[in-house]
């Protein structure tokens, strides 16, 4: 049976989306292989003849998922022999909040720091697409959007405490092993990681120690950029 | 075997301590009854002949547990056949993260809010303590750090954010039924509510409704804010 995930792709095949990042995790925690199909934001609507609006879109031998946390969900039922994802039904409330978390509180603010990054690393087709967006979302250009922002940063590793507050009791956010709420991180770290060169993590923060290790899961999953 | 949760009081017997809100939900979550003894800031160090810095402090029987999510452990282990309180192991981490999340996205505002009516509400023999130690901590009166609240209070409320999104999903944050992060952010907004009159969360908010439910579990406990 194939299984192909369609993964959002820069100009030079450069796999940055948080939400894919966090599908691509969840197959390797079960164990699954999948192809990954690039996509450019311009060609979403035309994946599997048409419908979809956001990706990761996972085709499991016909079965169509959208949405990270609704693969994951899918994955955790079809899978239920294999580990986790969420540490029981409790943790699937749980990790919603975390992915509220993300969502309202990480990601305006990476937003702020990288996203004239990402628009220069989309392809030309993408670019304008992205632009009127994303300008429009935030009234503001995307210039005017990141500049400044090494006078963000600093209010930006703050804001990461409660991560480093759960890594002082355990080594993930899943307690003693990962689970889907340190790859819904992982991916909202990932999206700068990989789109742009402004480094969010100071090295020796507890959190870069954490996110190389997520990276290094599954064969070194998370540092394939390019596929 | 008797069993004893010190529990901080105000002047009028008010329990406003939100870390001992979280213990004794998850006292009530597990089934036991526990008898609560006032106690008042200057009274902690005094506690079962000393030693303590900070309540809860639950004497089991004879086994002293101190810190909230300490006691939240210990019951868990202590008590497995009750119902979880953090739905496997995968969700104690997970619950860290959330405890940090209140801890250092929340509490800070929150303190913004309804510092100095806390303060009010103090025996006077708190009261010196409680300004001293909190002007220190923030650098201000606790009349500056409160003074101008109404113009900060949309953005706690917006900040509130991943609560609402885990509630568009579940009932509870822990999912279909409640677990101890849900008593986490309970005792946080429990703090605020029992402390002063300065409302905090509009009456339409679904977390407004997902507190009240909280506070009506276990015969009512969240209601019996005097005892």
């Amino acid at each position: 049976m194939s299984r192909t995930l369609y993964d959002l792709s820069a100009a030079d095949g450069r796999r940055f989306s948080p939400y894919c990042w966090r599908a691509k995790l969840a197959l390797a925690h079960k164990g699954l292989d999948a192809a990954t199909v690039p996509v450019a934001f311009t060609e979403i609507p035309a994946i599997l003849g048409g419908g979809q609006t956001t990706v990761p879109v996972l085709d499991d031998g016909g079965r169509i998922v959208r949405d990270s946390f609704a693969i994951a969900e899918y994955l955790e039922d079809a899978c239920p022999d294999g580990p986790s994802l969420f540490g029981g039904e409790g943790g699937r409330g749980k990790a919603r909040l975390i992915e509220g978390w993300s969502m309202y509180a990480l990601h305006p603010q990476i937003s702020g720091l990288v996203l004239r990054d990402i628009w220069a690393s989309l392809a030309p087709k993408d670019q304008d697409y992205f632009r009127t967006s994303r300008e429009q979302r935030f009234g503001r250009t995307l210039e005017d959007i990141q500049a400044g922002r090494e006078e963000r940063l600093e209010a930006f590793r703050k804001s990461l405490q409660p991560i480093r507050h759960a890594l002082t009791h355990a080594p993930y956010i899943g307690g003693k092993t990962p689970l889907f709420a340190d790859y819904i991180l992982f991916g909202t770290l990932q999206w700068a990681r990989v789109a742009s060169d402004f480094q969010l993590l100071a090295e020796r923060d507890p959190v870069a120690v954490w996110f190389a290790g997520i990276a290094d899961l599954y064969g070194g999953r998370g540092k394939r950029v390019m596929e």
